[in-house]
């Protein structure tokens, strides 16, 4: 496998511009009814055009089988290799919340949950609280300094917020307390290797104080945390590709996947039409785009199989408007898929785009499932995305004498 | 790529049934005289079905341009990287007429064969001499001692057997007896290492010892052994994929390489009769099973083009009764090639067919070689068939954050 040390040597600088278009979760399951997918049944013209005019294909995230999570998604369509860079669900949340992570930090996802008298969880994610309740709560908690060892407690959104763990001897390796379900009792933290012992016993103090202080907030009473985890210094996309890359995205946990990389996160909107305005006021600016748009994702969790489509749709009445800034390759594609019909993030190979003026158009006219099945990209590993992005923007030389 | 250790952090149990159904060398290549495969001119409407169903595609057992014997072949269909995970032909056999290795034991295969006057092989198979006529024939070898190394002699099919050599101080690095060819004398074996000095030695004692035992009995008059081996424990497929996994295989050597991997292997007959009622009164018991079909590989190594479709028509015919227990995913294809224009394994990929109620078919509607090369999973490795298998039961969680 092509790896970034070798991008890195054959990467140059050029003034051609790169967007990548992620439809979160685009890629979908067939409805019984009809025999196609969301992207199959949605009216597309323009990226139908766009995809006769382009080279299609197939993309395996991770590999053949395995769903992918958000970060690894993310990071393969970057360009890093997702099994050699892992990024632990609390680093995930903090960076995603704009927390400035420092080297020794380690961060755990928090949910406010609801327990019983018996301690018992009731509800994993104490009825959704709002994120103004959220913000409240964190404040109880927010500043604790136990043995040494400094806390800082941020709200996310709704019922979930990141503990950041600041001092030392401490280590990642420590278990979840969220059990996963409910009807029993969040579990004891406790240490996968030595080294955890320390960041154990704090966790568990944390919980211990955390229950107290929370015991009059139902259904907000009690604390889950996992994924205790701490930032690896990725290489970035300006090192690896010397580009200067932007993402356009509004939830926090795709701005701070693409921070991690090096990305700038643009203040932008929840809509398209915002997302491309941040896109054309900011084309000069950067030679790299990631515009993330989040509906079709969550349309497919939701099970809502027509508003997937409508927000396919959406797209590709708003590409015109991409197309009229002419950059040098646009890419459209996913970052996993989540077909309506099974709710969640699934395994299948997501449809992909691309268009440049130096494609090599393969004789697929249709951006669907089916047709991206023979087109001139082939199926392939998401890995192989950002290569292909630079070489179609011309910005790769040849590799070896 | 993704490996057992990945796989077993995400696998989970559930009722979900899987049928990996193998057409042994069931790949092939046009008839002049047609212009197609024994696959393409068999008459198999139930498979079309299935596959206009399903999802198609064809499968590179090891490499690409790599034919793959019994053992690399079948290890990749399970999952397991055929590099990394090397099985020797004296262990294979042993295994698969289970016999009870211990660690430490070398096991080496054996051919009872023909030499004349001088010495020279003339027949490496003693005419296939009945498996009753072996059985006799290792009775008068088995149980030796030498050098306080106990031997183990067993009979396998026709004039096949296996030595295992008990005992300190042995190695499996020892060079082959059996020449491969006729008209030349069994070679002499030797130490590839000096750690299997002591095991060549033996080794020679026992084949000057058998000369002297089968003077009398042509044409099984003299023995050749080769693939010194030892076992090595596999990881299983409980452990693996959490799996209760069991074969349906009624050739040794088949049922040996599924219980290396930790599959029980079923009593059954021959026929495909007999193999679709052990997997129906077993059904209840397990929740995979790897169910072999062995008639499509021996026609192709007989060069019987006719009879190879035959054996594919008559699969065919039986497919009904396996789709009418519902399992949750089926799949069909085979271990390697075997063409009937051939007559050996070749390393041509093989289609294969997988259907579920998740699949996202394609447009495939004819289970074909020609067909599978436009199908929906493309070309890939056979490593990643239990992926996917898996991913269709619903039995791998998501990777990553």
């Amino acid at each position: 496998m092509i790896n970034l040390e070798l991008i890195k040597e054959i990467a140059i600088q050029s003034p051609s511009k790169i967007v990548l278009v992620v439809l979160d979760g685009l890629g979908g399951l067939p409805n019984p009814e009809t025999g196609k997918t969301e992207l199959e049944i949605a009216n597309t013209p323009n990226l139908d055009q766009l995809a006769a005019n382009g080279i299609c294909g197939l993309v395996d995230m991770v590999s053949p089988g395995i769903t992918p999570g958000s970060a690894p998604g993310h990071l393969a369509l970057f360009g890093y290799d997702p099994f050699h860079f892992i990024v632990g669900r609390g680093v995930l949340e903090a960076v995603g919340i704009d927390f400035d992570l420092q080297p020794g930090d380690i961060a755990a996802r928090g949910n406010f949950c609801t327990v019983d008298d018996a301690g018992l969880v009731t509800d994993r994610r104490a009825g959704r609280i709002s994120t103004e309740q959220c913000t409240e709560l964190c404040q109880l908690l927010d500043g604790l300094e136990i043995d040494k060892v400094k806390l800082f407690v941020c709200p996310a959104r709704e019922h979930r917020f990141v503990v950041i763990f600041r001092g030392d001897n401490l280590a990642a390796d420590a278990s979840d307390s969220d059990p996963q379900q409910i009807g029993v009792a969040p579990k004891v933290v406790t240490a996968l290797t030595p080294q955890a012992n320390n960041m154990a016993g704090i966790a568990n103090q944390f919980i211990a104080k955390a229950k107290v202080v929370l015991t009059d907030h139902y259904p907000a009473n009690m604390v889950l945390l996992r994924g205790f985890s701490q930032r690896h210094q990725l290489p970035t996309m300006g090192e690896v590709y010397r580009l200067k890359p932007a993402a356009i995205a509004s939830y926090p946990i795709y701005r701070g996947l693409a921070k991690l990389v090096g990305m700038e996160a643009l203040e932008t909107g929840t809509s398209i039409e915002d997302e491309l305005a941040t896109l054309k006021s900011n084309y000069a600016k950067y030679d790299f785009f990631f515009l993330h748009i989040k509906g079709t994702d969550s349309a497919g969790e939701d099970g809502d199989f027509n508003r997937k489509v409508a927000i396919i749709e959406q797209v590709d009445r708003a590409l015109p408007q991409l197309l009229s800034i002419e950059p040098d390759v646009i890419i459209i594609t996913g970052d996993h898929s989540t077909p309506a019909l099974l709710k969640i993030h699934s395994w299948h190979p997501v449809p992909i785009l691309l268009y440049s003026k130096w494609c090599r158009p393969d004789r697929v006219s249709e951006f669907s499932e089916s047709a991206c099945v023979s087109g001139g990209l082939g199926r392939f590993p998401a890995t192989q995305i950002m290569p292909l992005a630079m070489a179609n923007a011309l910005k790769l030389t040849k590799y070896g004498a």
